[in-house]
C-alpha cells in the first residue's frame, strides 16, 4: 500500500463540521470561521532527515525548505499565509548552532512573506531530525482554485521548469505566492496545485478530483537545465522529459484555465513576470485518462510521480 | 541544554506581524484575523513512539492521546477547537489496520468535541511512529487566560488529581474543555495552563511569565489514587506528594483567581462539576520563588517537572 492508497482509506470517514469548506484532499484545508470576505487556509507539511534533506544539507536551507513547502501549498490555493508553528523532533545529540541556523533560514523566508512564527514544539526523535510546519492564512472567498475544478477543454499551464530539483532547487526554491495571487486576481483559474510529487502524478490528482482526462504535448513540457545536464552527464540518468514528468519537488504551479483565456493569460504573464517561464503543456479532455502526444502520435502516459512507502 | 533552554534560545527573535496577539510561550498562539468578537487559537503537539506511547499501546488510545493533548492546550486558553490536521510519520512496515484504529480513536474524540479533521499528511520516519496534530479554533476576545496574568495574592487551583498518569490516565484522559469554558464564562480567571510536564515545572512557567512567586500547601495537593497505589506497592516508587508535583501528563487545569473570588468559585464548581475534584493548593506571592508549606514549616520547592533532552 502506498501513501496515496493509505490516505484514501484514512480520509473516507473523517469527522467534519459546518465551517469546513474543503477538507482533506486539496493543497490546503479551506475553512469558514465567519470572516465576511475571506476563508481561512490551514496546512501542515513535514520534512525528514535522510528523505527530504541529509546530514550534509546546510542548516539554513533545511529551514528554508521546511517552510517553503508549506508556502507553496498556499500558493496552490492563491492564499496569503499569516502564521506558522514549527515542530522540531530532534535526536538528543543535536547541536544548538545547527538548530539556530535552521531557524535563521526559516525566519528569513517567513519575514519576507510577513508570516509570523508564533511558536511550536520541540520533542525527541532519537534517530533523525523531523521538522513539521503548520501554516495558517487566508484567501479571498470564491477565489480559491481547488483541484476539482478543471473543465474539459481547459488549457493546462505550468510555471518554471521541471525535473532535476534534487540537484539543488529543492533546497532554495521560492514559493510562487506572488504569481498565484496575481493569477487568481486577474483570471478565472479553474484548478490549481503545486507540483511536489512530479507533474505526471500531481496532474492525475487534478484529473481524478475533476473527473476528467488530459492530453499533454511532449514538446511543450519544460524540462529544467538541471534535468538536461544530468541526462548528458550520466547515460543511466532519466531522459529530461521523464525527469520533468516524474521527478518530485519542483514546487511550480500547475493550473488550468478556459481555453479562451489562455492566450491573454500567456501575454499578460510575459508582461508581468518576464523572468519566469510559463508553458502551456496540453489540454483537459472529457475522456478520462492521461495521454501524451509526440511526433509518433498519442499514447497513454504510464509515468507516475513520487509516493512514500511504495 | 534541555528543552526549555533550547526553546528560549529559538524564540528570542521570531518574525511577528500585526495580527499576532500572543506568540510563542503560551499554551496556544492567539491571533486576531479580523473576527469581531473572537480570536483564533493555533497549536501543534506531537507524540513519539517509545516516548509518549509504545508498541503495546492500543492504537485507538494512541489516536485519542495525540488529539487530546492538543485539546488540553485549548482548554488551558478557555478555547473552542474547530479543525485539526494530522501528520503521520510512519515506519515502512506499518499495518494498515493499526493506523485505521489510531484514526478511530482520534476521530471519536474529535467528533465528541465537534472538531473536523480536515486533512494532514503521511510521511516516512523509518525507526518509529510520530504523530503530530495541528489544531485551530477560537476564543472569546478578552476571555483567554494567559500564563502571564497571575497576580500576587491569587488563589491557585488545580482540577482532578495529580501524579501516576503513566499507569493509564495519559492514554484516555478527557481534556477539560467544558470546565475551562465554564470557568472563563463565570469568573475572572487570571492565569491558566494545563499540567503536562508536572505541577512544579508547569507552575514555574506561570510564575516566570507573571514575575511572581508561589507558596504551595503540602496537604492540599491532590495526589492521585494511582500515585498512592504505586508508592504502596513499590518502596522505591516516588512518594505520592512527589509524584503529584513532578510526574508528567496529568492534563489537568492549573489556574489562579483573585482570593476574593476563591470561595464562590469553589462552591459554584462543586455544584456544576460534582464529580471532578477541585483543590485550592496555595497562593501567588509577590516574592519570587516557589515554596511549599507543611507541618515542619516553609521550604523552597526544588522539585522540577519533565523536560525533553535533559
Amino acid at each position: 500500500m502506498n501513501e496515496f492508497q493509505l490516505i484514501a482509506r484514512l480520509t473516507q470517514s473523517l469527522p467534519t463540521n459546518a465551517s469546513t469548506v474543503v477538507g482533506a484532499g486539496d493543497d490546503c484545508a479551506v475553512l469558514d470561521l465567519g470572516l465576511p470576505d475571506r476563508w481561512l487556509l490551514f496546512k501542515t507539511d513535514a520534512i525528514v532527515e535522510g528523505i527530504h534533506f541529509d546530514a550534509t544539507t546546510p542548516p539554513d536551507k533545511i529551514g528554508h525548505k521546511a517552510l517553503a513547502r508549506c508556502l507553496s501549498d498556499f500558493a496552490a490555493m492563491a492564499g496569503t499565509p499569516t502564521h506558522a508553528l514549527v515542530t522540531l523532533a530532534l535526536p538528543t545529540n543535536f547541536k544548538v548552532n545547527f538548530i539556530e541556523a535552521i531557524y535563521d533560514g526559516m525566519n528569513t523566508l517567513a519575514a519576507r512573506h510577513q508570516v509570523a512564527v508564533v511558536g511550536g514544539e520541540t520533542t525527541t526523535n532519537p534517530e533523525r531530525m523531523l521538522i513539521s510546519v503548520a501554516l495558517l492564512g487566508t484567501v479571498q472567498k470564491g477565489k480559491c482554485p481547488v483541484r476539482s475544478s478543471a473543465k474539459a477543454g481547459d488549457a493546462i499551464f505550468v510555471t518554471g521548469e521541471l525535473g532535476g530539483s534534487r540537484s539543488g532547487k529543492h533546497l532554495d526554491f521560492e514559493p510562487r505566492l506572488a504569481e498565484a495571487a496575481w493569477l487568481a486576481d486577474n483570471f478565472s483559474i479553474h484548478a490549481m496545485m503545486d507540483i511536489s510529487d512530479g507533474l505526471a502524478g500531481d496532474l492525475r490528482h487534478i484529473l481524478k478530483a475533476s473527473r476528467v482526462g488530459a492530453e499533454l504535448l511532449s514538446d511543450a513540457i519544460p524540462a529544467s537545465r538541471a534535468a538536461k545536464l544530468a541526462a548528458r552527464a550520466e547515460p543511466s540518468a532519466r531522459p529530461p522529459l521523464l525527469a520533468a514528468l516524474a521527478d518530485g519537488e519542483d514546487f511550480e504551479l500547475l493550473f488550468t484555465v478556459a481555453s479562451h483565456d489562455a492566450v491573454s493569460l500567456f501575454d499578460a504573464w510575459k508582461e508581468r513576470f518576464p523572468e519566469l517561464r510559463l508553458s502551456c503543456i496540453g489540454k483537459i479532455t472529457a475522456k478520462k485518462g492521461l495521454t501524451i502526444r509526440d511526433k509518433k502520435g498519442i499514447r497513454p502516459l504510464t509515468v507516475h510521480g513520487y509516493a512514500h512507502f511504495s
